[in-house]
Order: structure tokens, then C-alpha cells, then sequence
């Protein structure tokens, strides 16, 4: 109950705060900003915008059965198999460890994504073009140094993945956002007049509406960024978990003009701890984006990238993955085969099984906000709520059902309160 | 030969890159930029100018005794206790693995080294003013965000480090550079009207000239920050390594003020491949510092900055910086007796025993680039030069070198031939 309440009196104050990937969380208090310490001219434009924009991480809620979205089961990692992996390259006859790696990643990982890359993803890569990165995070800030001048339109997808958004508004990008359907981003609806320069996507499964972008709208977007000149940044944070075996493969693979940024992540199948991310770039953009990362950082710790490189060379991750995909899978199946039994007309969802949560698009005359105290207070259940995602205001009520985190035994009863608190709405 | 032969004809073009820490290289050439591939408009400025500064990577020469400096030796870390501490956190009860970590670092590691810093550095911080970073670069990366305007002065010392030095460039930094002596960075002569607001100094040990700043400098410096408004970057990548035991304590350790920011790392001390390193922060400057880095990247891996805190906390850290002040203590030691005796007044070089080097001055009517030429063909002996670490061209000749990776029974053989090649030249 105290926690409750301390989360109600803080989201009346504004600090609830949402981070994609990893649920709600409470504000951090002692870390906000307080630039009023710092003198006049101390910080820069640049800073004085990630202030404004960034948003502090907190101690996540403690609900009894928690839709929390984007979190992953570590018991399903084979330790073992991991720990013997990390103790090969952990003996005094490997200097490996002492040295300075490759800014752009450990060679034999990138020549494993690659391999992986084509197969699972149909990404038209070689080696060459992976580049290792600490997470999205770093990629997308690297990519925005290269790309973005103050004042410059990125086209986005709304509802989105407003952790890259607010990195793109640091550097000043002026984010025009067309709203997405069940078909993803809809290309037809970009101004004719429009001079963004860079799109962000994610094509495999809309986050966090979900639904996939059609071929058709995958070939006119590409067509879009050669005429404009412009760039396509693709994220394909969970592509490689779909669950109904018709993987749609990356837009990158059909791009044949050197337009198109991906950007991939083990934090959604491994671990997000492991701090390890790549993409994978047009040959022109290799050179920058090196020199950038050079100065910036040196690259990731060599012994996680030998390790992973192994992982996936000698076969462990295709059964990870497989794995993940049964059991998410069901519990997916668990879910949306609720929501529509108990919940029917009442709910819709993007039908596409992908993916790590859904998002339910609620009755229209449903108070988001208010639906999730009430599920909190009435029955300290877990749910997350739509509208951080979305850029404007003013959106139709929805909320976020993590599944990958929730024990299949707590499904039924979390949609059966769902329902109550609808009716009783 | 044949690897000399390439080495010759790519000095001869210019391709030569040298990286503190790490040796010397040569440069890896199909990853040079070629800005012509990509449209006017692709590029934003800050792209173009991390092209121009950027150096690459590039694979070591091979040599028979290799003066390289920076180098650790990974034959002196205690691997089956590392092995043993990674291996805590690798079970599947363990859950911590799994999650995003704060960006701020993994807190027991902070608190780890906030009492490592005040004890061995006379650090003067709370846990909660350590962050932990992917690498020096990475803070010296955010600082510059918040603080650097373009055109805006920063003070530095020459020779100095010239991948700080071109980072901040990047952004625009005017730098202005104070030639060193063997007390550090001459504070009596910034200009009075001086508008810099930043500083970057290596108080403990010079780099790359070696050498401590004196407590009246030290005091001057602050008080400069203070008067101006300015920050105090201080860079004690080796602090650590002192072996004459009289430890200069930290610059931060006597500022009142909250002018100075810290920056240590593990490279020097454990693996460069670790990939971590601290800052520690006025607390002014933790808000935007923060909010920043959560932007960009969301923290280190968990496991190895678990398995380093413990390292720490359970004294092994103190047992192995004993054993590396001894070995290689000893080290420098029978490389400055060498130099003494064989080439007395011929060179000269700081007194202070500290660091992974010795920069020596060579005779002025030497050729520096020359000498280090005929040192790899005559001898195949690597020596390493000073002139890549000044601003301006035209500096009195000097070689750096290393003795933390030189084997005991190489050292006086080597100072051999390099006597012998300056008595030819």
C-alpha cells in the first residue's frame, strides 16, 4: 500500500517515468536536474536540451501479477554453457584480454552477426558493415552526430520509441510524426514537400503498437529516401521474435541503394546487462561512423564479444532463440486468446505475434490513466499505460501488456481484472 | 624486413598514428574516411571535423625489443581470482544479469572506489559523485557536451593527450597549449585575459613528458578556476603507479571550490579491454552529467563491474597494484640507471618515477623521426615518438619509452643500441 501510494502522489506530480524495454518506473527525486546551481554560462545548449529531455531511471513497482513489458526470463539462459564459454578466453596464455580491441567490435562476432544477420534477418551484409555498440542508444547518438543539424526534420512513427526520439531532440532534429496502423508507418502519408533527411522505423513489429509494414509501403519509403537524399534508420529490436513463423525480414535486405541504418540488440534475447548492440551500415557511413566512435570510445569489452561470438557460431544461440520463441510464444498466445475470449469487441489489438508485449487500444470513453491506479490499487496489478509513447497528447486510451515476463498461470486472472476494471469503468 | 619495408613507406605517406596507451601503429588503410562517396548534404560539420581528427587503429610493428609504452602485462593479473569473482554472479539465481543496470554504474563498485580514491588519491567524494564510464574518451565525450561551445577556449598542455586534445576539437574547442616542463603545466603563464572555462591537466605525472605539479601551481590553478568560472579537467590515468613512494595526491583532493573534475581508469591497472573507467564529479555538474549518459547509454556491463568491486572491496586490487609497482618499479628503474649511465648528459628526462614511460629529451641537433627509422632498421628496436603529442610542429626532439611491457633482461641491451645510434647520428 505505501508503495502505491508513494507512486500515486508522484504520478499526481509528474514523476512517473517509462523507459521501453523496461517498464514503469518511479522517478530517481535526488537526481533530477537542478541547473540552478550552476552558473549562467556553465552549460551548453546541447546540455541545457538533454536536461530538459532526459529522463531518469527508478525503482521499478511491486505488483502481484505485473504486465511489465520488455523484460526477459534469465532462467531460460543456459548458464553453463555461458560460464564455460566466458572461461576459455579467461586464462594467462590469452593476452587478448589486455588489449585495446577494435572500435568497431571484436572481428569473429562480427563475422557471426553477419552470418546471422543474413540467415535469421535477411540483412545484405558483410562484415565489414557490423559494428559493435554498447547498446541502440549509443548508435543512434552516433548516427545523429553524422546526420543531424539543428533544425533538421526526422520523420517518426507515433506511438514510438521515445528513448531515441528524445536523443534525436537533443541534437536538435524537429521530429515531424505520422501515426502508425495496423501496417506500421504510413509511408503514402510523408509531405511531398517534406526535407527530412532521416526516418526512423521499425518495420519487423511497430513499437509498441505492433503490426508489421508491408512490402508495398517497405518499397515506397525506400524509394522516398532516394529521392530525398535522405536515410532510413531501422529498428529491429525484437525482429528475431515472432512467433507465428511468417518472419517478415528486414527492410535493409531489400535496399539496394545504400539508404538504410540497421540497428539490432542482444538486450531483448540475451540480456540488456550485457551492454551489447550493433548495426549495421551503408559502406559510406562506415568511415564516420568509425571516426566518430574512435574518439568516443574504444570499443566494447573483448571477453562478452568472444563469448557471444561462440555462442552464436557454435549453435547455442539458434536454440536460445527457438527457445525464447516457444515460450513467449505461448504466453503470447495465452494472452491475446484472453483478451479476445473475455474482452472481444471491447479491445483491439495489432494481430501480428511478435514481440515481447500488445498493446490494447481500450474503449474509447476508458480513462488510461485512471485504469491503471485502479488496477494498482484494487488488485496491486501491473499495467502500462500508452500514452509517453505517443508525441502529441490527446491519444485514444491504451495500455501496454508485457507477456515475456509474467508466469503463464497469472495470464487468465490478470485479463479476468482487466475486464472487471473495464466493466466497473 | 618486409614488415619494416611497410612501415617505412607508410610513414613516408603520412599513415603513421600513434595512440597513448597503446604504441605505435600503423594505420589501418581501407577504413580511411572517404568523405567523396556521400552526398554534400549528408555530413553535419561535426561529422567532417571527426573525419579530419580522427585516427584509426592499425596493427603494432613487430620488433625485437619494442620500447612500447602503455602496455600491461597480463601475465602479473591474478587470474583464477578474476575467474572466481565473475563466476558469483553466474548463476541462474542471480537475476541482476538480466536487467539494466543505472547508468551511474553499479553501486557497490562505486562505493568500492570512492574509498579506494580517498585512501590512495586523496580523492575527496562520495560514492554518489563516482560514475562509471566506458572509457576516459567517454567522459571527456559528455563533459565536453555540456561544457564546450564552438569557440570556446580550452587550456592544455603541450606535449599533451592529443586523443583528448581531438575530441574536444570535435566540438568545436579552441585550444590553446602551454608548454610543459618538469613541473607540469606552467599555471603562471595563462594569459590574463584568458577566456577559457575549461582546463585539461595531468597533474600527478605529465603525460606524455612525465613530471608532478607543484603545490604552488596547484593552488594557482585553483584559484584561476575559481576567479574564471572555469573547470579543472584532471586526468590521472596512472596516478596509481607511483614508485617512489611519494604519492602527489589528487589536484581534487584541495579544491574547495567544486572547479575539478577527476577522470581514473582501469586500462593502466588491469585491462584495457575491460572497457571502465570513473569520473568523479563536482556535484554541480552529476544532474546534466547524468541525464546526459542515460541518453546516450545505459551503463556498463553488470557482471565485470560486479566481479572489479569486489576485486576491490576484498583487497586483491591493493595486493595487485602493490605487485605491479614492484615489477614494474623495478622496470624503470633499470631504464633510467641505463640512460643515466650510458648516455648521462646526452638526454635528459623527469625525475619523477611514476607512469608506464620515460619521454627522454634527445640531443637538439638529433633527428627524431630518423632515429626511431634507423632504430627498426638497424636493430629492429622500437622507440617511439614525443613529436605526435605537441600542438606545434617544431618541438626539441624526443622519444618516448615504454618499460612497463619491455622484458628486465631487454632494457640495457636496448639503451645499448640506442646509444650507439645516436653516437652514428
Amino acid at each position: 500500500v505505501t508503495v502505491v501510494t508513494a507512486y500515486k502522489q508522484l504520478a499526481a506530480e509528474g514523476f512517473v517515468v517509462l523507459r521501453p524495454g523496461a517498464g514503469t518506473f518511479v522517478a530517481d527525486l535526488p537526481l533530477l536536474p537542478t541547473p540552478r546551481d550552476l552558473s549562467a554560462r556553465a552549460l551548453s545548449p546541447w546540455a541545457q536540451r538533454a536536461l530538459a529531455l532526459s529522463v531518469a531511471n527508478g525503482k521499478p513497482r511491486h505488483v502481484q501479477i505485473d504486465f511489465g513489458f520488455g523484460r526477459t526470463f534469465p532462467q531460460h539462459f543456459p548458464y553453463d554453457t555461458w560460464r564455460k564459454l566466458l572461461a576459455r578466453y579467461l586464462s594467462t596464455d590469452d593476452v587478448m584480454l589486455a588489449r585495446y580491441g577494435s572500435p568497431a567490435g571484436f572481428q569473429p562476432l562480427r563475422v557471426a552477426l553477419a552470418a546471422h544477420l543474413r540467415r535469421v534477418r535477411g540483412v545484405n551484409c558483410a562484415p565489414e558493415q557490423v559494428i559493435i555498440v554498447s547498446g541502440v542508444q549509443q548508435a543512434i547518438d552516433i548516427i545523429a552526430r553524422l546526420l543531424i543539424r539543428p533544425g533538421d526534420e526526422v520523420l517518426v512513427e507515433t506511438p514510438g520509441y521515445m528513448e531515441a526520439y528524445n536523443l534525436l531532440r537533443v541534437y536538435g532534429a524537429v521530429l515531424h510524426g505520422l501515426p502508425v496502423d495496423d501496417e506500421g508507418f504510413p509511408v503514402e502519408r510523408i509531405p511531398p514537400e517534406s526535407a527530412a533527411r532521416l526516418a526512423f522505423v521499425t518495420p519487423a513489429n511497430q513499437f509498441p503498437h505492433g503490426g508489421t509494414l508491408t512490402l508495398e509501403r517497405r518499397l515506397w519509403l525506400l524509394a522516398w529516401a532516394r529521392r530525398a537524399d535522405a536515410y532510413i534508420l531501422e529498428d529491429d529490436y525484437d525482429g528475431e521474435l515472432r512467433y507465428d513463423g511468417h518472419s517478415a525480414t528486414a527492410l535493409q535486405g531489400i535496399d539496394d541503394a545504400g539508404r538504410v541504418i540497421y540497428l539490432g540488440t542482444f538486450s531483448k534475447v540475451l540480456f540488456p546487462a550485457l551492454r551489447l548492440a550493433y548495426v549495421v551500415l551503408p559502406t559510406t557511413l562506415i568511415p564516420p561512423f568509425l571516426a566518430t566512435k574512435r574518439l568516443i570510445d574504444r570499443g566494447s569489452p573483448t571477453l562478452t564479444q568472444a563469448a557471444i561470438g561462440d555462442f552464436m557460431a557454435e549453435g547455442y544461440f539458434d536454440r536460445h532463440l527457438h527457445q525464447l520463441r516457444e515460450t513467449y510464444g505461448r504466453r503470447r498466445a495465452l494472452l491475446a486468446t484472453g483478451l479476445q475470449q473475455v474482452l472481444g469487441e471491447r479491445v483491439h489489438f495489432s494481430a501480428v505475434a511478435a514481440g515481447l508485449h500488445i498493446m490494447v487500444q481500450l474503449p474509447t470513453n476508458a480513462d488510461e490513466a485512471q485504469l491503471i491506479q485502479r488496477a494498482a490499487e484494487q488488485f496491486s496489478l501491473g499495467l502500462y499505460p500508452a500514452a509517453p509513447y505517443h508525441l502529441q497528447p490527446g491519444a485514444p486510451p491504451a495500455i501496454l501488456l508485457g507477456f515475456s515476463g509474467v508466469r503463464e498461470e497469472d495470464i487468465a486472472p490478470g485479463v479476468a481484472q482487466l475486464a472487471q476494471l473495464l466493466t466497473e469503468g
